[in-house]
């Protein structure tokens, strides 16, 4: 997305709606991205399952009954092959939760704050707590001093923590990287906030030395930083460490920014790989979030959001009517994903997750290995499982494989689910059809250097 | 909440952030209620499920397997006496939906737009457009022209059909009666919007008299209004038709005004009575909502938003990486809510609802006629299953059915699953109670007229 660097205007020391309005033009100019059309997939319209009117006989006949019972069971067939196909989203599709079908027959709903009971009995608060507490000891933050939730996704922990961030500096910036999750540039422009775009390295990491310079030029605002831990495209893992000391020499102290976290899929690996530099609220940061159905796997997607207590008493409010406050984002709030997470937690521990991220990254080597060796351009991040490459030429090949892409590059993230075997398929699939797209001396794969570096590139130019 | 008229500081044209910061006063003050401490629900760490770390012999002697079942069973037991005396929230828990266990197995995202089929295959697309027409046909729209989607919860909904109404209107001031939910009124700091709160009538429908005076000192700004298909609380219907005669009358053009109905419970009951005023796209409205956990019946929180097609260009913005168009709230999206609603409309259709509507209502109608023969304070408005009544002394009273309380009062919402022996049950033991409560002559039971009219209200003053 092309960014505008909007630099606020400034209105009696109140940040104005103006720079809103620099979010909204920029968001109806996205269709194009650096000049190139984005091919949005099929309307859904022309397949979608009719909802029928049930005939007055139905309840004898059972034919409504026998009718829909073989549009879900052609359904999971389509899953299970879908399943089975799946490289490009950093979901892991390897779960066995058939002890919690049991709990599908009850309508559980966390609603309001996980720490405080409310009226309503049907709910997983004990386990959701279970779960906050062993990701707080994670990230190294005391029982009594931290507040977070089981949130719906990670888009909603990238909003919670952003409006945690804005509501303790109503005036400050958000600053983000180029390569941050869409969700971050949603936040701004939904909260109405000044927001600077950062450049990246061609890594995906944020650049430091332009963060300074833009920090530098906003020296009378507080900072709202959005750190990635593993950006979504290139899985790249923002230095946490240099942004902090880059917000110190920048004359920011600690009481006037706010670090958010967004740890997607990477905040869970990261510790449990031994050179990783370390997410920990030991180090001034506000709040973070990670996935609950990315690394850990679970039938919906969900999330796991961290802050300081301290923060959260600026934003909550009561709601007598629930017996509760309301400090979340969303006010009914799914029950079962927390016991997902509790059982995969205890099943599984420390250990479990240590193993199963060596793994991934063990895997995603193989997979970057191979690639190069097939003479096609491929990057691996350090600490991260995603590999990225030259975006196939053939978008049912993309589909096949449910490929995440943007311009010329395409990823696989290597999930515990994605075995040697099933690489070795997407590999050789990959390389005979690529002999076909470029048998001609016509096509030429794209160079990708700008993208993933020229030592990573293996165009004509740069092999 | 004590409410603060927030009449817009003008500014350069602009709404200026001063009205936000008077929205955040008063959530801060929001502790006290007409002067009434609120008393919180018990703190859960006490007894949350603590995960533990497995131990290396686990696998062969199964001990830890086995905990987790005997932790499970307990809470199994516990969710069905929970689910058995459950009467204060609007949750329909009565659904069957065996068949659908089989998908439990499956990561099921249908993140991005609805209608456009992104690269991740293990969706349930085709159900979500399936259910979406259902609705768009029910509120009597165009499937060309409009947007919608299965949201989280009703919170969702009203975040995303009030965010639209600002992006129409960037200046628009948002108008809601003060017995709205509370997440418009999160909405309206979140989304850095003026927001005038308008009276009541004791009924608990908005007030247009006092809302014809606010939109008249407010002329030059558009206005956003919050129209209530049934209030959380006392399950009043604001009347649509007036509120829209009320904007006519006041000088506000369509092209003035944004409306949005949020209708969390009623909105899928109202098409069921007969004498009900419609909700429909036919009248000036920009979106509806409903909760699909509530009338429906869902394992997990959800919901349907629609709006115009026309509104949702001005909010949406592409993103590659999904190869779809990012106009939801949320990012991911849980692809097992729009199975559940497509089973339970392709099972039940119009004429099961209406059947359930029927019983709901006249169930309500028994509640409140019993409750007022025992010389209890209560009301029903008219399309409604809310049965709002004097607020029980005995807070473990209050726990064990489950009730949702609000100053003095306290209420039922009487679902498909409420029948008439659980009425009896709640109704004895009630009796029974309150016989203790009010024996000798120092405690009198509380004048309620206030809340539900000095018709409704049986105290000594009023009986």
């Amino acid at each position: 997305m092309e960014a505008v660097d909007a630099v606020p205007v400034h209105l009696n020391g109140k940040v104005a709606i103006e720079d809103i309005d620099l979010m909204v033009v920029e968001a109806e100019n996205g269709n194009k991205q650096n000049g190139r059309e984005i091919v949005l997939g099929r309307n859904v319209h022309t397949t979608c399952l009719e909802v029928t009117e049930p005939e007055a006989d139905d309840e004898s006949t059972g034919d409504k009954e026998a009718y829909m019972a073989s549009v879900l069971a052609r359904y999971r067939k389509n899953l299970m092959e879908r399943t089975q196909h799946h490289l490009g989203y950093p979901y892991n599709l390897d779960f066995d939760y058939g002890a919690l079908g049991q709990l599908q027959h009850f309508s559980i709903n966390n609603l309001g704050d996980p720490f405080i009971e409310s009226n309503y009995g049907v709910h997983s608060r004990q386990f959701e707590v279970g779960v906050l507490d062993w990701f707080a000891r994670l990230w190294e933050i005391e029982k009594s001093e931290y507040w977070g939730y089981i949130t719906n996704c990670g888009t909603e922990g990238n909003l919670h923590g952003i409006l945690v961030g804005r509501e303790v500096f109503p005036d400050g910036i958000l600053y983000a990287s180029r390569d941050s999750h869409y969700s971050v540039f949603k936040a701004a422009r939904m909260y109405r906030m000044g927001c600077v775009k950062v450049d990246c390295l061609v890594s995906g990491e944020i650049d430091c030395a332009d963060f300074k310079v833009k920090l530098l030029a906003n020296k009378d605002k507080p900072a709202i930083i959005n750190v990635n831990i593993g950006t979504t495209v290139k899985g790249a893992v923002d230095d946490l460490d240099l942004v902090i000391q880059t917000l110190e020499e920048s004359g920011f102290s600690q009481d006037r920014f706010y670090i958010h976290c967004d740890g997607a899929l990477f905040g869970l690996m990261m510790p449990f790989v031994k050179q990783a530099p370390k997410v920990t609220f030991q180090k001034p940061i506000g709040s973070v979030s990670v996935s609950g159905h990315k690394f850990m796997g679970c039938p919906m997607p969900c999330g796991v959001q961290i802050t300081r207590m301290k923060h959260i008493n600026v934003l909550s409010s009561n709601v007598e009517y629930l017996a509760s406050r309301d400090a979340t984002i969303m006010g009914s709030r799914n029950g079962h994903a927390p016991i997902f997470l509790w059982y995969t937690l205890n099943r599984k521990g420390y250990k479990g997750f240590q193993k199963e991220v060596q793994k991934c990254l063990r895997n995603a080597y193989y997979l970057r290995d191979r690639l190069r060796d097939a003479g096609i351009s491929a990057m691996l991040n350090e600490l991260s499982s995603t590999v990225v490459f030259e975006r196939p030429l053939d978008e049912d090949f993309v589909r096949r494989w449910q490929l995440a892409c943007q311009g010329n590059i395409a990823h696989v993230v290597v999930m515990p689910n994605v075995t040697i075997e099933k690489l070795d398929d997407f590999l050789n699939d990959l390389v005979e059809r690529r002999s076909t797209w470029y048998q001609d001396e016509k096509a030429r794969p794209p160079c990708i250097a700008a993208d993933i570096g020229s030592q990573n590139c293996s165009c004509g130019l740069h092999k």
